[in-house]
């Protein structure tokens, strides 16, 4: 029996990770759970599930008979054997961080921990000895390729991008979408900040700098290809030229329960299984540049290192809210997050606490971006 | 330096092994070589490497200081560590027998010894414990895929093939193509009989039968996928839904060098990478066994085991040097094939005696078969 705390337990991955622990039955014991706006499916999630641990941002709620902690006090707490970071934005930085040294370990689904600090947690990890499994379906399927294989004999990782619901639209057009057509994901359900950094790639540019942290890998071996059908959801490409595939249905719970019962494959046989002869053909571009700038300001930001990813979520985050509030329009997404980073003064190998200050300078920055 | 012995040196794979093993430099030394009727070629590869060892039908060629063995005793000698098994037809058979009884390491790219005798190969393998490692891009594809993987959670094994030059031929067509439009492959260059079972999907019923032997594998668990790109070699379904596929140009030296360098892979710069901005669209459809008979003829054989497997290259064999010389029609190689197998009054675990016994009996039968 694994003992699992499940941070942003009524997010879109937490509603699924619980889902998937629902299904395994007795192999994992729901210890914790964490959450901070959703309080009435929390409460739903806190008498089906029975946690001992809840972290809200609500305190203590009239129910059930558990320990009232904050984020990083769950994650580091005794009971737990392993964490789901399911948060989303800088939320779940220290909480992983109090993960790791209390030798928890990790499944991350949120993005910018490795982003943000991925300098700092996978330094952390080593020192403790701690494993970090991804949770998405990009980095899942490039794990899941390495299985078994010499990671000296990587020559390169392809990360896999469904290219959103822009990938075609006329180039001249698109500063004219609205967060509702840009809400449009063509293959996954998701979040809102997650759907928007879909349509400009700078979901795949900040999976890009996850890539080089998760697998210690340069970003000069890190591409990412344009595949729309969502099927392939990541390659790995050899010494010798052979390439390594993941493929399946779209559906989250997959990596989700890999993560958990790592190394071990479950059969669930609720999951959808590709149906070959229906499947259509499967398609490989390379991304253009000019209509994805986001992707090209994420690579460059990680591969300056320091502080520069942080301001890249965090003038993003700003962005993206000022976009969905019709405050800018969908290709100033990249002007804000491009002029944030130009006018950043970056430190280099810095501190948590210069991470969070580039953060919050460039939240402020952002929020004041006038075109 | 693994010392290594090419039986089948001349044919296709043959060569292509020793192209592998010139760009590998000192990692392996040719001891072996055995050849049948190209014996300029042979005396070629006699003068470059110089193989303390040498098989030939013509006996002891005027060149070199190498002694005259049979295939067998090539197969077994003791300064031969492992045996590239590259022959055609049953002649693999009895040599690869001796190299895992005499525990060599078996690199095997003669589909026959399998399919005839799968069962006494794989029990004499593992008593000896020898490994066998497939040459052939769709096997290796199979066990790429399984490293690191648990065989129990293996749902399916996916061989992919062409589809070869018919695919979308009209199929009342087909009884009027010429071995000529026959042999046009299109996308692997290989011998003609192999090109030949490309086209009826022959080939790839014995491969099916191979990946039974060779991942222990029911056969309902094994399926054939047309994919006329000919990029993903073959993929592998887990319990949980998620596919992993192995792809690479096509290319043979690709599986041939990881089977000799196995577990390593190694960096050859000559092969090929898949341009992924060119590759265009992968498809994949379900075969039509009204257009590929001998698909289904191969499986039921495979199914019904014993004799028949042996009994099915046999008359296959037979029915392709007919139409080859223009003496029966396309269509009729599998009516050949079929007629042979409906006659034979199969034999339970046979001995090799007896499987030989079949392959003569099968050989007489399908030569005399007339319309």
């Amino acid at each position: 029996m694994v003992r699992i705390a499940i941070l942003g337990s009524t997010g879109s991955i937490g509603r699924q990770a619980l889902e998937v622990v629902r299904s395994l039955g007795n192999r994992f014991e729901v210890v914790g759970l964490a959450a901070g706006r959703n309080l009435s499916l929390l409460a739903d999630q806190i008498k089906e599930f029975k946690p001992r641990l809840v972290s809200s941002e609500a305190g203590q709620l009239p129910l059930g008979d558990y320990q009232s902690l904050s984020l990083e006090e769950l994650a580091s707490h005794p009971e737990v054997d392993l964490v789901v970071v399911a948060t989303s934005g800088k939320a779940g930085l220290t909480p992983t961080l109090a993960a790791i040294r209390a030798g928890k370990r990790i499944a991350l689904a949120n993005k910018e921990v490795l982003v943000m600090a991925g300098e700092i947690i996978v330094n952390e990890a080593r020192q403790h000895n701690v494993e970090i499994f991804p949770i998405d379906s990009e980095h899942s399927a490039l794990w899941q390729c390495l299985q078994g294989e010499e990671r000296g004999k990587v020559a390169r990782l392809i990360l896999t991008a469904s290219g959103g619901p822009f990938r075609n639209h006329p180039l001249e057009q698109l500063a004219r979408v609205t967060p509702e057509e840009a809400l449009q994901h063509p293959t996954w359900q998701m979040g809102e900040k997650v759907t928007i950094d879909s349509a400009t790639l700078m979901n795949k540019g900040m999976e890009v700098i996850e890539a080089r942290w998760l697998f210690d890998m340069p970003f000069e071996n890190i591409q990412v290809l344009i595949h729309p059908q969502s099927i392939v959801h990541s390659l790995v490409e050899f010494v010798d030229g052979s390439v390594k595939a993941q493929l399946s249905i779209p559906d989250m719970r997959l990596p989700i329960q890999y993560a958990l019962s790592y190394p071990e494959r479950l059969a669930i046989q609720q999951f959808s299984r590709i149906d070959w002869g229906k499947l259509g053909s499967l398609t490989f571009e390379r991304p253009d540049f000019n209509r994805f700038p986001c992707l090209k300001l994420a690579v460059e930001a990680g591969k300056k290192g320091g502080t520069y990813p942080a301001v890249l979520c965090a003038a993003d985050e700003v962005a993206v809210k000022l976009f969905l509030s019709h405050r800018i329009g969908f290709l100033d997404i990249s002007r804000v997050v491009e002029e944030t980073l130009e006018r950043h003064q970056g430190i280099s190998h810095p501190s948590l606490e210069e991470i969070l200050t580039a953060d919050r300078w460039a939240r402020e920055y952002a929020e004041n971006w006038r075109r």
